[in-house]
């Protein structure tokens, strides 16, 4: 399985022949790490429930919470101990294609960061009691998500734009599914998912390659004795990336309107955006700036600076290996949102029209070049950048490189992007008091006539 | 006005005849800084409305977001390009005791981020148009922060803590007074705070202390020179730093219940917490981490681990010149509420009566050392300590004379702390769908029960 390194880096990758993958980037000078482990399973890779089966919707986010719940070997007080004594960093996250745990953690600490992430990952128990307390905390995760209403409306973006693609779910599941999980289901996806092949780890800062690659393959074998799909001697091949061509996605709602009490309407709207490994991505990183990527974007000016109607204001972009999401945010007074919908469509179809200047080219250019250097300062950027790499297109650039690809993109690059997108079908989201003010009516109209 | 410098370390502290301070520590390596220009005026200092007069609540971030819309030199549009054109991050918070306007740029940004916010903290138009505009702004602002039950609840809980004393007040004003604030009144503020005394620059990172004087002074002195109070050659001392004794602060609430409907119940108990310079801060720093400060804290063990109650819960510390606040939080399901409050103070009392081991003060000490030694490798976390020394106890401790002092703390100063700090009047806050679920019932019931 190839991997190319782009530009001259301190970037070092080792294929175990077990299938684990280990990619270090040394930071000279650097007194501290971050360390991932990264397992290529999200909740993309979860099953619906079909009739007479259980799915193993939100499994994985599950089971993210269980690792962290105690092995053969340490306790969960044990495992939250090793890492406040030391005073680490240490989390994981769930996404839709892949699951993270990671640590950051001062250069003598890194081995025992290693050996307690390993354990975790390759020798959790997912005892009973602790899967039913474990329940708990997640419903009420699930119903802190439920009270912040721009996670309301992101998540349902997701499912208006991509419809019934699995990348248009929630990460999480939801409270229905998460009461039916079994701990024999999320047992069952542990052991399915989590082996040599889909794990790559990697490592940012202070970090020596080859003795990470020694501290990590005798960390994973001590922790996986007792595991037969973990056995480090076997010869296994890495789990191909995911080079799947971009999906048909049907788009599920034009409108999607939650009505709950609050003092803001939190409105979005979105667009089926570009897959991952789309070569109009360096093209995509230029218009989000332009349209909505700072102070000076377009907008922050039209609609917070000039006109004061919101506080919060911003595009984003998300790509996935065969689908993506190209968004547009504002939060706003009820009274004010069929007028900033307006603006939100009729800024992104001006992009569309009339394009970018020379003189936003050049800004972007500068802003990216400038925000990233500042970004890599930071190892953890570093240690997500080479997985993500790894996992996603299989090849690695460092700035340089990445930079002169993005100054290759041209302002009728950008236009044709925003054409492109401006044409596909969209969907709006609107979460807030939509009787009282008749904000849902003013939104509905201002769709319409920006149509 | 004295400074005292502890440590071996990288700083300097220059005193510019007009009164202006500037902080640096040169951080080896560095090929970034954060440069922050901070003004020893905060919402406390605000006078609420008196008969016939009116009064300026909310004047201090009312001007912190007018900073960025124009001087006579750059319009809002530049002023945001500026940073954007660079990739720099540029922000301002406005505190309870200071306001903050920074920038954290590559090395060779560092001089033009001097200028732009010399130029904007000197120089700035206050246009009245521009004026009404942002009061929009802010309003959302303050609607945004409404929408976010963990907001609204620490809002209050400074307020019945704190009672009718300055700090607690919300920082931001609140709908009433940003709606009647006029353009005039803010500028009389901006007028009668910022001067070359109230001034206080700190720079981290890849700096040079004797180049950022020369820079800061001239780029004061040109943006300045419209300004008769910002004359960089008049003579003055530095405004004093709030060497106030401890005030004598009357609970305003023992309980206060703020009914809206949500998944979640958002708890917090708090009391009249440590003063700044309170000797006692570094016996504070260890009760809030064996208390709450980690996922091997007891409140994380007891209410999620243990009991799968709550997904979030955490002690938090926040202390002032003349004031502090010591607090609990969690958040829960609305039928579980009584049950956390129950918990949250039996862990307090817990430690109370019976004081912390000595495996938690050394893990204790372990997370500060290592947690410090983290932070302080961003130049933010340097530019920040910096400024924070020189407004408030006017001694600057670098990470190993932290470290000594922490290291001097005992068993019995924690315990001790503990006791005096579970002697003070408490108050809670509850926010959350109240009465469907009897949940304002069952926490009263648990405060009750728990005295």
């Amino acid at each position: 399985m190839s991997f190319t390194l782009g530009g001259d880096t301190l970037v070092r990758r080792t294929v175990h022949p077990s299938g684990v993958r280990i990619l270090t980037e040394s930071m000279p000078g650097a007194r501290s790490a971050t360390l991932g482990y990264w397992v290529t399973v999200g909740s993309r890779d979860e099953q619906p429930t079909e009739t007479g089966a259980a799915g193993s919707l939100g499994s994985t986010h599950f089971l993210e919470h269980l690792l962290f719940k105690g092995t053969s070997q340490r306790n969960a007080l044990e495992i939250a101990q090793s890492f406040d004594a030391v005073g680490g960093e240490h989390n994981a996250m769930t996404a839709k294609e892949f699951t993270c745990y990671y640590a950051k953690v001062r250069d003598t600490d890194l081995s025992m960061a290693s050996s307690v992430i390993a354990d975790m990952v390759t020798g959790s128990l997912i005892d009973p009691h602790e899967f039913d307390t474990e329940r708990e905390v997640i419903l009420e995760e699930l119903a802190m998500a439920e009270d912040d209403p721009g996670d309301v409306a992101s998540e349902r973006l997701f499912s208006a734009v991509l419809g019934d693609h699995p990348l248009g779910r929630p990460i999480g599941g939801d409270r229905e599914t998460i009461a039916g999980a079994t701990r024999e289901g999320v047992w069952q996806h542990y052991r399915e998912r989590y082996s040599p092949s889909t794990l790559v780890i990697s490592a940012a800062g202070a970090v020596n390659h080859d003795a990470l690659v020694a501290e990590v393959t005798s960390s994973l074998d001590a922790a996986a004795s007792d595991w037969s799909n973990w056995s480090m001697d076997a010869v296994a091949a890495p789990t191909p990336r995911r080079s799947v061509p971009p999906a048909s996605v049907q788009r599920a709602e034009a409108i999607a309107e939650i009505e709950r009490p609050g003092a803001q309407i939190n409105l979005m709207l979105g667009v089926n955006g570009l897959v991952a490994g789309d070569d109009r991505r360096f093209a995509m990183n230029i218009l989000n700036i332009v349209l909505g990527g700072g102070m000076s974007s377009r907008l922050f000016q039209e609609i917070r600076e000039k006109r004061g109607l919101a506080y919060s204001t911003y595009s984003f972009s998300s790509a996935y290996s065969d689908a993506g999401l190209f968004g547009l945010y504002a939060g706003c007074a009820p009274d004010k949102a069929g007028q900033v919908t307006g603006l939100l469509r009729d800024e992104f179809s001006r992009l569309a029209n009339d394009g970018i200047t020379d003189d936003e080219l050049r800004r972007a250019l500068g802003q990216l070049a400038g925000s990233s250097a500042l970004a890599l300062e930071d190892s953890d950027t570093r240690m997500s950048r080479l997985a993500r790499s790894e996992m996603g297109l299989g090849v690695f650039y460092d700035l340089d490189e990445s930079l002169r690809r993005l100054a290759e993109v041209t302002v009728d690059d950008v236009q044709s992007l925003a054409q492109d997108l401006a044409s596909r079908e969209f969907s709006a989201v609107v979460v807030g008091d939509l009787s009282e003010s008749k904000a849902g009516l003013s939104i509905r109209s201002a769709l319409e006539v920006s149509r």
